[in-house]
């Protein structure tokens, strides 16, 4: 719907609508600059562009004109600086023109936090009677050219001048975008960074889960395929397309949920033991605690995929060929195993257990989307956070144990000691099971509950 | 990324940042006031506390100095009251150094509607030449303090007076929170409410299911399990991990998507009956349509839940002894079934039926999450929910008809003559259905929809 | 949450609250008049309407009392016009009692683009001393009736005067609905034109993957059923229900998913050849590459109904008699066929290719969702979009190559010369592929970038 209205919008404004009487003025014949000329003028701004040479400017629709810095700088009260950071010093000389006009920064970096303060900041520093705007730099010069805004549409405004302010966002709701009030202009510098970001809270999850994985293939290759091929000369090789990953899959989504939990109990031990809540943790706990829903979404993505890889054995060639062998091996042998239900009971309830599990998972992760978790308070946000996650972590944990079921300790499963991978997995979330388990407990959870209420056990009275 | 932006910023701040000349007071040092006066310390404000007994307050980091109320007061022209409403008593002696200020009061209550009227209106009260604006109550103060802002960072602000309440969301944003102009000091009320409610609007619709579900769940024991242990001293336990719960949750899932259009129907029967729309529902009645969605969703995860239970079938051992049971005594039999057309055509459509039906409800619950029917608009809304929603119900109850196929009425499925669950539970959908299809045969559609264009049939003209 | 909230809201209102002092005027008594004035009245305005003739106005609760225009106007600055555009001649004779007042346009038209200019700039003609406000026009009357407000709750709102949008915004709020501030009078077109779509980007996608789907269905009917009964008088109707839809989805999913990234490559064909960005695509190209997201959410509709599709086959009856059939011939054939570990790997790598390509397909799906490619950087949606979105590509349409496996190209599957329909549905994404292929070869990516950072061929130099 978003694209759809943005066109229509563009549509509209060019067919039927009086040309708006603003006047926009744009410093700088960039490819930014052109664009979001462009785009202005589509919408009904009359528009005219400052440039260093206004002869030597490149292909510009007809109606809009390029004029010097002084003059362009005359014929409107808005002024966007297409210009980078760097070439900003000219201004200087035009601190007349500027006086009282509105900059707006479009600017961006090359790296984060490039320069000791904002370009925004930067620019109110050299053109001090100026008001300055902070906006558009989140948007894509190619989008608006293109018209197709399907990402975020989100203009990050921030300003000292509330009126400035205001008439740039109405700017930016004219042209299709929606500007969000940031504050004043010390937001600056974060709005600056914003679209140099790729994902950086899902780097040490990926980069965790991507590890552990690895560690896992090895393990598995060594114990399902190696193992078999050189003390029976079997070629299990095909395994590498779906049994063994469904061996990994499922111990990564484990592990990492768990790891979703393991901060939070250390937080609370840490608490407890400096008896206050109001010395900040140690920098690496901090950065865990922030990347946790990222970590339980990389969790809940194994999980996904341990599914499918479940769902489709029967559909598997090989697993049909060994059902068939057994059928016909039962046959030749003329004997008919009977059922049996203890087995029978354990088949069912892990399966039942893993289908609970993955369903409050997902509940988990759909709770955490954005406009979900927007509409939960903090009260039920904790509610399904703790309580509904460590519901899941209960229930995964005890699918993957029922799933060892009674084959658990027999030495037979051992190969080259290796025990199976599930084992391993088990290790994480059965401790932090544990440790939970003994934070619940009054004698710990009382005093936890005080000091998170600001108790602290030593404050000082002076 | 929302962690991740704030924690930036907050880091942004302490670093980078020259400190922010604005100056902050915050009345109360206990545990929210101190988060707070800490979270804006470290983004760039100078804070000063005021303070019963300035003395004995607890740690607080260096650069930020407590003071006595009258002091702190006059040091700032923004006051954010970190106090429970019980003690703004004193706040009448401080009449003078508060008139004109902007007293933010954050203040939540124990229970909703605790009290005659909300707490920002009680203090404008006490303070009436103060300008009152209610904010950041709906944020905790241990997620301030630890910076996992990982829930809502929505803060409610509403007040009378415009520029103070823009100048409490500049201070929101640059806590790294969004502002939400919720208008005049009237919705207070409703603010602080908003932290206490626990999904009120899920507590009717997850009561009936639970209680629907444990009706189900015995019928079946008694049925599946009770009844053969009985008749044929046969132990069919485990039955209860997958197969009984995968014939309660379709059963659930069908019914609870029925009562989410037996409201719209049996409004649109009082309307008819009534003749108006102007005359409201019993309450009961606008209750259950508050809460459709709700049911709705609860609805789709049983669903979701009988696909699970369906797709694990195969896997299951019982049922593989099964087949393979099957097999060999067709072969000890010597005689070979043949294919069936008729039964394929039946279980093929019956799960085809099954798969679209799941497919659209699926659907359903995507345009239900708040950011996609943000996006739509009400002629959608009503397409999707209303029209797709009764193509869904059609498809889920041809899928529990099909389902039950030929042997639908042999009496050889009565067990005690209790007819199967599939049975019971197509019950209200049927009912819902035929009453759909009357009310849209053109004799009742017309007068309806003139009614809910405002027409009135006994309209009395004075 | 949302109903519950606007729902505690309303009911707060009535008991709670000390009747609101501001009065607000609604012009005409229709449905929407009455719905607004209602809604307005239960939260505490007081509310007057104005009416052509007083006396024969409809049921309205006490309270509420309606008197001429010209009376009304005078109790209250704030004037609703619940009145039709062609109604509206009547205001000119009103100049006097509404200059300065605030007029709030709620219409709507019955088309889009019905009027040259939007009902609000025609009115701001009529009353050129009134403040035109555009708001509520989104909103349904009944849903303000029936107090379900389950749909988008966003009034847009825009106009002229700052002070006076802000008053209605702030109505708004206190009606439960969450007012967006969309700029000057200019874009009241585009508000008044929403309420009218049904979506309007879908159309396209929807009907090509209709005319594809017809053509599929009409070639597997051929192919499947129509040639075995005539060459084998074999009936194999029941295919229609599962396995032939079976062939159809994943051709769709992948041909759409293809025509999803076409549009980008033809693109870059034509920058590439007119040596510019800054000269506009045709309008189809234009079009095409607006409804992308809605084709590859179709595309990914398919694909979920594939998944499910393959994943009931092991339940499917005939599956399990054709698969007993093959264990019985074996026996009364006693000999049993070794396992093939080609095979087992085909059929293993095909599953696992498909997992991974719908997987990845999801990932797409989810961040497509407003809420989360609002929080994405552009930088990060490019990513996402392309780089993953090419992944999927690639390993969907190597899901189907391998699917072939060694069976491709024998003259076997031939019937009446027709290739099954996999072979078709691999036509178009390999085109996309090699072209791909090609343009990220630095022969053309380099000039590709360069132009898309703006530079151009042929920029003439006056």
């Amino acid at each position: 719907m978003e694209e759809n209205s943005s066109n229509e919008k563009s549509l509209a404004m060019n067919m039927n609508f009086p040309p708006n009487q603003d006047t926009v003025c744009v410093f700088g014949t960039g490819d930014f600059g052109r664009s979001i000329g462009n785009k202005m003028f589509q919408c009904g701004y009359s528009v005219v562009f400052g440039s260093r040479n206004p002869e030597m400017s490149g292909l510009l629709p007809k109606g809009i004109n390029v004029l010097s810095y002084a003059e362009a700088a005359q014929k409107s009260d808005v002024i966007i600086m297409a210009i980078h950071r760097e070439h900003y010093d000219f201004l200087t000389e035009l601190a007349e023109e500027l006086q009282g006009k509105i900059l707006v920064d479009v600017s961006n970096n090359l790296k984060i936090n490039q320069y000791p303060e904002s370009n925004a900041e930067y620019l109110a520093q050299m053109v001090p009677r100026a008001k300055i705007v902070k906006a558009f730099n989140t948007v894509s010069a190619w989008a608006l050219q293109s018209g197709t805004l399907d990402a975020s549409r989100q203009v990050f405004v921030c300003g000292n001048d509330k009126e400035s302010k205001q008439r740039v966002m109405d700017i930016g709701c004219t042209l299709g975008l929606t500007p969000v009030d940031q504050g004043t202009l010390m937001v600056a510098r974060e709005i600056e960074n914003y679209p140099l970001q790729l994902f950086p809270m899902w780097k040490f999850p990926l980069y965790l889960s991507a590890a552990l994985c690895i560690f896992y293939f090895v393990y598995c290759v060594i114990r399902e395929i190696i193992y078999p091929y050189i003390n029976e000369k079997k070629d299990f090789s095909f395994l590498l397309a779906i049994s063994i990953p469904n061996r990994i899959f499922p111990g990564m989504a484990l592990n990492l949920l768990a790891l979703v939990y393991l901060p939070g109990i250390i937080a609370a031990i840490l608490q407890l033991y400096r008896g206050t809540k109001y010395s900040r943790f140690p920098k690496w706990l901090d950065h865990w605690m922030l990347c946790r829903k990222q970590l339980g979404l990389v969790a809940l993505a194994f999980a996904f995929l341990h599914v499918l890889y479940t769902l489709v054995i029967p559909i598997r060639q090989y697993v049909r060929w060994k059902l068939n062998k057994r059928v016909i091996d039962q046959i030749k042998a003329n004997k008919t195993e009977p059922f049996n239900t203890t087995s029978g009971w354990i088949s069912d309830s892990y399966l039942a257990l893993g289908i609970l599990g993955f369903f409050l998972f997902v509940l988990l992760g759909i709770t955490s989307l954005p406009s979900v978790s927007n509409m939960v308070n903090w009260r039920e946000f904790r509610f399904v956070q703790s309580k509904l996650g460590y519901l899941t972590l209960v229930l995964c944990t005890a699918h993957t144990l029922v799933y060892g079921g009674n084959r658990f300790l027999s030495p037979s499963i051992l190969r080259w000691y290796l025990p199976s991978v599930y084992i391993l997995s088990l290790i994480i979330p059965c401790t932090v099971l544990v440790l939970k388990f003994i934070l619940i407990m009054p004698c710990f959870d009382r005093p936890l509950t005080r000091i998170r209420q600001g108790w602290e056990r030593n404050s000082k009275i002076s």
